[in-house]
């Protein structure tokens, strides 16, 4: 059994799909980030960043439970527990781990912050226009980067793997980042291909997940969440 | 051997660091990323993402050439194929991957978005205090978490890994981003640590070297390098 710490969030989507893909049983831990879940300290033994998702596998290597954070991180473990999502000839592997690290240290962090000039803070009455312009243009230029190398390949690194899941969540909302999936052929083809599977579909049956995929958020709760350690602008 | 595709910046000197620690014959391969060397189509396809660094080992897999990029893939490549700097044990080798990803998804990104506020927008006329203080805050946070985890041990993931090595070059310009190491006893203790070991002190003999530390970019190298899409702001 996998406790997979859950909120409505691109990131920890890779994971349920990931979950979902690999037929793992796993459980809904509802961390509502908007809250503070993440920074109770019982979660921060989980997670010491404070962040979701994270996952505790309470049959671990040796039998015994390991927890996980970082979605990089967790989808490798995934792979590597299942010998699945993962090709298994070394250069195959060493490609998907290569997009795979693309997607969590370019494509997922540069979105999040261009959703956040386009879509979170102009709710708080935040413009910031040379910001914003900053992390439009450079998610765009990663969408180009992503469309090129989707000309002549169904997949990231040939074979369906971690690393079409950890972006595929994320262009899945590309919109709230200022892009549109559709001004990039070869992106759009692959975004439906992968929309179309069983595992992509999932719905978690919880009556918060509503509410939470609207990301309304108070001052309060907007602060805590983006400016962690922010004096005043 | 062992091409690494170099300038002068934290992320590359992350792979520098592990070629001098694992004692791999390698050539430095000066990328000037201020002329745009990143986007010739040679190095395309090399990394396609247009970033330094990159490696190509001439002896990879079946003893055939394999080109790396993403220096978290990279440094995972490297620890696997000399079976060095990541723990040998299952749970070990979780841990410092678990870190790896952090500082590749949360340090490195976050701290590079407030070295653009902190140090080079400013040169070029930008002062932009909302995303500043949304930066410093969060790399400020960052360094608590990081503060923390070394609280009670030696390294991120318990023995001396490419966890350690990916973090070190991003505190050791820590200065430039907004944050002062001293102020954080267990890290500054963990980051002399590591600054003593001669693999840490490597210097390339490129006389460019000098040069490109000073971080000086006239108006097309800025917005080449940090705007490559934006429209005026």
């Amino acid at each position: 059994m996998i406790d997979l710490y859950y909120y409505t969030s691109p990131n920890v989507r890779k994971v349920l799909i990931a979950l979902e893909e690999l037929s793992l049983e796993y459980r809904i831990v509802w961390t509502d980030i908007k809250e503070g879940d993440q920074f109770a300290p019982e979660y921060l033994e989980i997670n010491p960043n404070g962040k979701v998702p994270a996952v505790v596998d309470h049959d671990g290597p040796g039998g015994e439970p390991i927890a996980i954070f970082e979605t990089g991180s967790i989808l490798q473990y995934l792979a590597e527990k299942t010998g699945r999502l993962l090709p298994a000839d070394p250069r195959g592997r060493q490609e998907a781990l290569c997009w795979l690290f693309w997607q969590v240290a370019n494509h997922g962090p540069m979105a999040g912050q261009a959703a956040h000039f386009v879509s979170h803070a102009p709710k708080h009455g935040i413009d910031n226009p040379y910001a914003r312009s900053r992390y439009v243009g450079e998610v765009t230029r990663l969408y180009k980067v992503l469309d090129n190398r989707l000309r002549d390949r169904d997949y990231l690194a040939g074979e369906y793997s971690i690393a079409d899941i950890s972006t595929y969540t994320w262009t899945r909302v590309a919109g709230g980042h200022g892009i549109t999936v559709s001004d990039y052929p070869n992106l759009k083809t692959w975004s439906d291909r992968i929309a179309a599977r069983p595992a992509a579909k999932v719905k978690i049956s919880d009556s918060r997940e509503e509410a939470a995929r609207k990301n309304i958020y108070n001052a309060e709760q907007f602060q805590r969440l983006f400016r962690p350690e922010g004096s005043p602008a």
